[in-house]
């Protein structure tokens, strides 16, 4: 049961594509002022899940986080907003419902932050829909928003396989090093990603001539070996005489403008760029047409990036700066001095004010564009996967994004944003994604390994026992930072056995992923959803069903031999080295300690069920479904799913085969 | 059985004041190239401790640490290096053994992060002493290099209170309304600190008489009511003509001085400053006479801050950068320029190459300031400490330091510094404990509830459950934060509980601090290290002993209501929510989960022993020990080491009382 409740003129998001009817009446669960504040008194004991990719636990209760999407490397105790604003949340406990506060703003989310059993949720302006969901379970609760908000995107079967990426690969060379590398080590490989390196002075849509001589040749010659090359595109245009897709939208006013009506200026990686409207259908259209000159050297994936978007600076904020710095540098700089010099320069990038300085143009009436932000990137992404459906009308293409807004889910995955090489990042995503899985968030995973910082060889394959079961199962790191290519690490074999493992996991994967999107469920499950009168479950906040048959408990802890796993059902627990060398065990319900060697993987399966495993494959072309056999409870079933892995329409293809 | 190898010219540091004849022969356990590297292999299962201040876990494999003080308030798990250099390690496992690089250059320690199984050890310059400690395990390891470096500093009784501190508070109005909030609260409370706001323009030793008009009647006052102000001392002396201290500095040639013989310039909270020479002892005795301008004013503790030393920046280098932004900003800045930029502007403060710009005059020999970089701040303690036990010859006097060097702890104790709010810095305090004591450290805590960041109350809670067992217990955060004394809550009554457990356990805790000073131990231990055979103590890395009767395993997880506790024997736990409102349970061996309210303290007490718990006091003047009673196993004993709490010599007034 949905309610709508309509405060003050809302900007048509396209979050919910469901027509509501808008309720009158009293908005129930909480307090508002009319000034688009929303107060909600919580029990001592109730849960607060959601909020999709957000820092800290499962339950959010405890922190003030902020619906606003920010280019933000720090994923930290402290941080209140990321990349995406997902404003879905579900209350559980003397009261059971789930909230939608669709509002394209900045939105804060007080859960008990000032004051313990006080939620209180506001957004900037009063003009938004609050969307109320009464349900039989969190589960039912998600499954009923997920109707209203679409379908989610669904990737091509090759996006499934392992990816390696860098930011710091600058040519053909470095690209076909990582493809051979991979193959003498008998590491498994899909895809290699393109980062913005390979365009002509960060310009979108342009192949850097003397890096890339032939992209063409070479996309053709990886596709042979199963290879996959996905290039990066940035949302801002670079601005430069004589470079196409700069003077087409400056031409066709397709860029955001200032208040005076001249395009918007701000800086990137290329310095001086414009930012396309993407919430102009015209401009949506256009820039989704370029990405046909990739397409057309048979380029299949991109990965949307800087798209909150990122502002490094702009100029007249940078010229303030300047002048400013003079002033402070000029005599004795004291404390005082030097945090307002520190804090401003650090303060250029992403600066929130910078977000009031431009409009968008929305069916000719201009609209400032903070009070609209967080549907920036969504609308790129879109921009995208829509032309895509036009230009490729026969296949599925491979898009993820760094920003989002509920809604952006229907047009392409999202990565988890830039983390860090911190063991507490295995966590932090793990986290995240039965919240991202809620609004819709299916196609996700983190930069394994991470991206910022150093990683270690145990770092990388705990990571890896955690992230091979993550739809989205990317390596990344950043310029500077240790290489991190699993063949640069001492134990090869034991990296190796790990991606082996996942490839015969995709089978099950992908089925639970086309499950989990086809009928509007969750891939990724906190155990209390399946468990929701278990104290002990609820407190579990290291472990996640991943479908129906797996739970995961990674490691997560430097030098940890093992950890503590909470049951709430019997299960066989499993201990891997490789696809073919394990043992299983059956362990009742309850506490345990397990242990879990470092070159060992470590899953459950669930009660009286099986999971069905092919033989690894190089890559995903190379998958044999004929080799599948079900490993788990005997006498059990599995359910598969399975479709050619292309078609943008599943169901033409898809098999539901009944494996024992 | 120590030995003390000695390669190329080794400055002499003082962390070592025992005699210890030079061993001639090749070290043991390490290869090493002649100059200043030293690698040694480990087994797979050995376990690295030490290292004193540093991140991640008690066992130290897995990253690469850095031994060069720095003033870095990110403590993260990249971290390289924090405010110390405490050069000691135990490698525990197929060869056990302890390790002294006594160096005080920069130093690094890769202990397993290039490969998983090597540790490699390298100096700067290969000027330095190694000593090796065989021993029949870590406790006698420990004993005996504790034993070598000296007795550990042993503050006044009174520090064991509770103390309120923030950077923020202006004036005398302000330190009276801390005051009279706790009393009228009802919370203990022995001390109030004086950030950097209680000076003249940030002028060591003096006063802002505008902010404080009559400090003296104000610390008198303040310690009718059983309150010792605390005032902060900051190691750069402001450039200021008439200011006494920077004159007298200049005239007597007691500033470091740059390679052309001026004194050099860095800049600090007051600007442009100069660094006393504390490597000079003329310096030491100049300097630390001058506190006394405090104690005559009735100030009977201080904390020395700023001493690695920190420096914001230097002259020449904010002239180079000033430049190089004018380069930088003049074009389109792209991102490397925007990098280099803010990279540069970032990099001012603590920049490695300003520590190369100074010198240190050494019984007349001018030292680079890079090459003994690491005994600033031990030096500047010490200064204090040599100067007030003439000036106070009858009392101890508090004092804990940010910097410290292994030797400091003679001095002083020290604050693990410029935490944040974080619930991982509950345990990443707890994990550093185990490994300062080793190096001689007892007196030591963290911010409580953070200095960083804003706080939460449920966060509070929790760590005051942590702190209580710390001999340094200190609320402490950064201007701008959340306000974050006990009374800025709504469950006052709580935290005022927990702060009347702690007032409770301190003839316990000063008795145990007492205990591992006199006799070289350790206060909190690794469990592992009470119990060298058991694997799954190994693997326990948040639980601490806490003296000889005590396991802490304090809950560091937000929302969490219990958490996984092993007991290597049988224990007692005790769930308390006021000092007379609590339960005991006996526990077996092995893995338990164990429930934790939010308002209770859980902790163990070890079989067959009982702790001593007294009436709590609204200050320490006020605890009365003949309210003790024995709390834990009927039948046992406890031996109370108890002291008058002033006499600089402890034996002077040292009781041991049987308790039964």
């Amino acid at each position: 049961m949905i309610k709508k409740y309509i405060f003050g003129n809302p900007f048509p998001t396209d979050a919910v594509i469901k027509d509501i009817e808008k309720s009158e009446g009293k908005l129930p669960y909480f307090e508002t002022d009319g000034k688009g504040s929303f107060t909600c008194e919580l029990s001592e004991n109730d849960v607060v899940y959601g909020l999709g990719e957000q820092v800290r636990g499962i339950n959010k209760r405890g922190w003030e986080y902020i619906g606003w999407n920010y280019d933000n490397p720090n994923h930290q105790e402290d941080t209140r907003s990321l990349y995406g604003a997902h404003n879905f949340i579900i209350v559980q406990g003397e009261k059971t419902f789930g909230a939608f506060f669709d509002y394209a703003g900045k939105i804060v989310f007080d859960i008990g932050y000032t004051k313990r059993n006080i939620m209180n949720i506001r957004a900037d302006k009063n003009d938004l829909a609050v969307y109320i969901i009464d349900g039989e379970s969190e589960k039912d609760i998600v499954k009923q928003f997920r109707q209203i908000i679409g379908r989610s995107y669904i990737p091509p079967f090759w996006a499934f396989g392992y990816g390696q990426s860098r930011w710091g690969y600058k040519n053909e060379k470095d690209i076909k090093e990582v493809a051979e590398k991979y193959k003498s080590a008998g590491i498994p490989l899909d895809s290699i990603y393109l980062d913005i390196d390979y365009m002509e002075r960060y310009k979108d849509f342009t192949v850097d001539k003397e890096r890339f001589p032939d992209l063409e040749k070479l996309v053709r010659d990886m596709k042979n070996d199963g290879i996959h090359l996905v290039p990066i595109i940035d949302a801002g245009v670079r601005i430069e005489e004589g470079y196409d897709v700069y003077e087409e939208g400056v031409e066709n006013n397709y860029f955001c403008k200032n208040a005076d009506g001249e395009n918007f200026v701000g800086a990137v990686w290329p310095g001086r760029v414009h930012f396309p409207d993407f919430l102009n259908p015209k401009t949506r259209e256009w820039f989704g047409e370029k990405y046909s000159v990739l397409t057309k050297l048979g380029i299949d994936g991109f990965w949307n990036d800087m798209n909150e978007p990122a502002i490094f600076y702009t100029e007249d904020r940078l010229a303030e700066t300047l002048e400013k710095i003079e002033e402070l540098t000029s005599g004795n700089m004291g404390i005082d001095e030097y945090f307002t010099f520190t804090g401003m320069v650090a303060g250029l990038n992403g600066n929130k004010g910078d977000y009031d300085k431009f409009y968008h143009n929305v069916d000719g009436k201009m609209i400032k564009h903070s009070d609209v932000h967080n549907l920036y990137g969504m609308n790129m992404t879109r921009s995208a996967f829509e032309a895509l459906q036009k230009i490729e009308p026969e296949k599925r293409t491979l898009f993820f994004s760094r920003s989002s807004y509920i809604g952006a889910h229907r047009y392409g995955g999202i990565w988890q944003g830039d983390n860090k090489s911190w063991w507490s990042h295995i966590l932090q995503s793990m986290q995240q994604l039965p919240a991202l899985n809620m609004s819709g968030f299916i196609f996700t995973g983190c930069d394994t390994g991470g991206f910022g910082n150093d990683t270690t060889e145990d770092l990388m394959l705990r990571w890896l026992q955690y992230s091979l079961f993550t739809p989205l199962f990317r390596n990344h790191s950043a310029d500077g930072t240790r290489e991190q290519e699993l063949y640069q690490f001492d134990n090869v074999s034991s990296t190796a056995e790990m991606i082996k493992i996942r490839y015969s996991l995709i089978p099950y994967l992908y089925s639970e992923f086309l499950k989990a999107v086809l009928n509007d469920e969750m891939m990724f499950r906190p155990i209390a959803f399946d468990f929701p009168d278990d104290k002990n479950s609820q407190q579990t906040e290291d472990q996640l069903f991943v479908g129906n048959e797996i739970m995961i408990a990674p490691v997560y802890r430097q030098n940890a031999l093992g950890r503590y796993v909470y049951l709430p059902e019997e299960m066989m627990l499993v201990r891997m080295r490789k696809y073919n060398d394990f043992e299983t065990e059956i362990l009742p319900a309850g506490h345990h300690y397990v242990n879990a060697g470092l070159d060992e993987l470590v899953f459950f399966i669930r009660k009286g069920k099986a999971v069905p495993m092919c033989e690894p494959a190089e890559n995903t072309a190379n998958i044999d479904f004929n080799s599948i056999k079900l490993v788990g409870y005997s006498d059990s079933r599995y359910e598969l799913y399975k479709d050619n892995g292309i078609s943008p329409n599943p169901e033409e293809s898809l098999e539901i085969i009944s494996l024992s």
